[in-house]
């Protein structure tokens, strides 16, 4: 094999359901120069992204920080820290995301109760408050925003009943941090994992997270400071959490002011981190949920000007993403290969119950902005068209502009 | 809060046992645009990084890949897809990340063994022979180069005694791949973890990672793909993986043809990895590995000519680390400030037993190199004078002299 060149990425209009394009600045931020662990900048850094991201969540909880993991891990951190094998954790599943979560509390040993609902509606209140009746369970684990299926669950009522039954409650924000009203602490949620390469327009590779008092009271119940580094009054669980990598307890101490050694903070990552946090706060974190949410409207207006049908509850549709119906008789992987070879934009295809039945464009971070928007919509029309399907010519992108002139009268 | 501006990380020379300075080329490969999860380039370029690992690990391994998390990651996504809860683990502890072997094997269940060398000293291959024949173990797992002591553990007959118990080899490679001599394949090593963040001269937040066709039969024997995406046939284990994100039968399939979707990929810490490799490549890993040899050589005289002892067994050091015992009467960390702050160069301070008394000087990755070497050592004489620490004058620049004249004669 010889030696492949330097990277040269093709160019790309990324609207799929994430990732999307990097916001330019964020992949700058990512080129600064690294400083050491200890480093009196790195640390005030870290300091830095901890109050930045509780403005992102808004929250006060002083446990806001990175897992160095993308936004999978994330979720496994806040889990396995949380849950002993046995635990029970209810999940209302709506989507695939809804299945992870299921998935990774059973890897952790939890009895795993779930109410399911079919793909691209939200779980009733009446459903969850039945079920955390009959369960009762220590964690009540939500998928804020499902990409696989273009909804937001309403989290109304959900803080109330795990109050009822001593439950915390968490929240999957990967999908919607940024882009979706998110209120953690008017909301009463305990944990919430997100991600950056949603909304908040970074590469995948760094977990925000957020953790209440009551969750972190829970977590540390089960500290115990590794042999390699502990001092004499350390911690000592009895049973300790089942991962050294996500155990939040030590993550926690190494954000702290004591600065316990555990993994080494994936410094550039955090650069990249603490940038988009600043773009969205420099933005204002409402309005750049108003960009988000316009930018959505017209996508979807454009999608039903082309003659295509928007799947799911649309009254629960996430601002950044909208599911399309592929319509009879054409090869949706066919339009997604011509869209991506031809015109360089690539849109998203779906999972499960879905596959080939529904494509998923996304507008958010930096590409939640109006030439993204037009130009995805024209060029799926001329993809269209050339698969054979009758479409109302620039319908799709006359429907955008009348949103746009309705967003700005 | 007002809003931080952008970053502005200060000049930094880092000569400390890792995080050092990312090579400029790294950083740069960083802000390449993204592309889509499954864009052909993407996994292309995932296949790219899966051969230059190969020739960095000096493998044929098929499953050499990146985990997309820290080195510490890399080793509990090696440990908790191997071990089951009983298994036996051995773990030679020679410092501090033996220790952490023996903490991630045990948060995975498993039943450790250990034996235990003073901090400084290999452990003798008699030593581990007879460990192994009483405690014949699943897993040997054994720190390659723990920079926490600065030696370097000799593999030679590891192999064989793992394959007369049926035993795995496991290397934590995090602090010496590429700048020390490790040759997975001829040396019969099962598993290996790295790191960016050493010799390879890159960011934390990306294990490059290697597994046997044996190493991948026992995990793949574990495998259970998540509900959300099983297909007809698919697993499902009766012991699954204790952990989804670092579940590697998942993440072999992911980085497989099959490309069954796990985690996100973390594209800009992937394009990172891949430059690292390549950068190596570029100069050829024997002449890398020269280098860090000739530097650290560079070092050590230094520090000796400074009139200062070097730590532990020299006869085993690593290329790219030294050990300087800290004299009596001088405040160990009263220098590394004034380094810092003064001179804007970082060397390490210790962990446990040799906290306090030992410093930690790293020439590795881009800081292999002379000026780096010579720089550090002036500055280092210049604070010891300031601190009252009577010393040679020059001494420590005149012997780094010396070994490069001898170098190059």
């Amino acid at each position: 094999m010889t030696l492949p060149g330097p990277l040269n990425p093709p160019s790309r209009l990324l609207m799929g359901p994430g990732p999307i394009n990097a916001d330019p600045r964020v992949l700058r931020a990512m080129s600064a120069a690294l400083v050491g662990q200890y480093d009196p900048f790195m640390t005030h850094a870290m300091n830095e992204v901890m109050e930045l991201y509780r403005r992102v969540f808004v929250t006060s909880h002083r446990q806001t920080l990175l897992v160095d993991s993308t936004s999978r891990g994330g979720i496994e951190a806040a889990f396995v820290s949380v849950l002993e094998p046995g635990d029970k954790v209810l999940v209302p599943v709506m989507g695939r995301f809804g299945h992870l979560l299921v998935e990774i509390a059973q890897r952790c040993g939890a009895e795993v109760h779930t109410v399911e609902v079919p793909w691209g509606q939200v779980a009733p209140y009446e459903l969850i408050a039945d079920a955390m009746e009959k369960v009762q369970p220590k964690l009540l684990a939500v998928v804020h925003g499902d990409t696989s299926t273009t909804v937001v669950q309403p989290f109304d009522g959900l803080s109330d009943l795990c109050q009822r039954y001593g439950t915390l409650l968490y929240a999957d924000v990967t999908a919607t941090i940024g882009g979706n009203e998110f209120l953690t602490d008017a909301w009463g949620v305990d944990i919430a994992t997100g991600g950056l390469q949603k909304c908040l327009g970074g590469p995948s590779g760094s977990a925000p997270v957020t953790f209440s008092a009551h969750a972190e009271a829970v977590i540390n119940s089960r500290k115990s400071i590794e042999a390699g580094i502990r001092a004499e009054g350390d911690a000592v669980a009895s049973h300790p959490i089942r991962s050294n990598y996500f155990d939040m307890s030590m993550v926690f101490e190494y954000w702290s002011e004591r600065r316990l050694n555990h993994h080494t903070e994936a410094t550039t990552m955090l650069y990249g981190a603490r940038e988009c946090a600043r773009i969205v706060l420099e933005e204002g974190l409402e309005r750049f949920q108003a960009r988000h949410l316009v930018h959505g409207r017209a996508m979807m207006a454009g999608v039903r000007g082309l003659g295509l049908g928007v799947f799911g509850d649309v009254e629960h549709k996430m601002t950044n993403i909208v599911g399309v119906v592929i319509p009879d008789g054409v090869d949706g992987e066919a339009v997604r290969g011509h869209l991506l070879q031809d015109f360089g934009i690539e849109i998203g295809t779906s999972f499960g119950p879905l596959h080939g039945k529904v494509w998923r464009i996304g507008t958010m971070g930096c590409n939640a902005r109006q030439d993204a928007v037009l130009t995805t919509l024209a060029a799926l029309e001329s993809v269209l068209r050339r698969e054979g399907f009758g479409l109302p010519a620039g319908g799709g992108v006359d429907e955008a502009y009348r949103v746009y002139a309705e967003a700005t009268a």
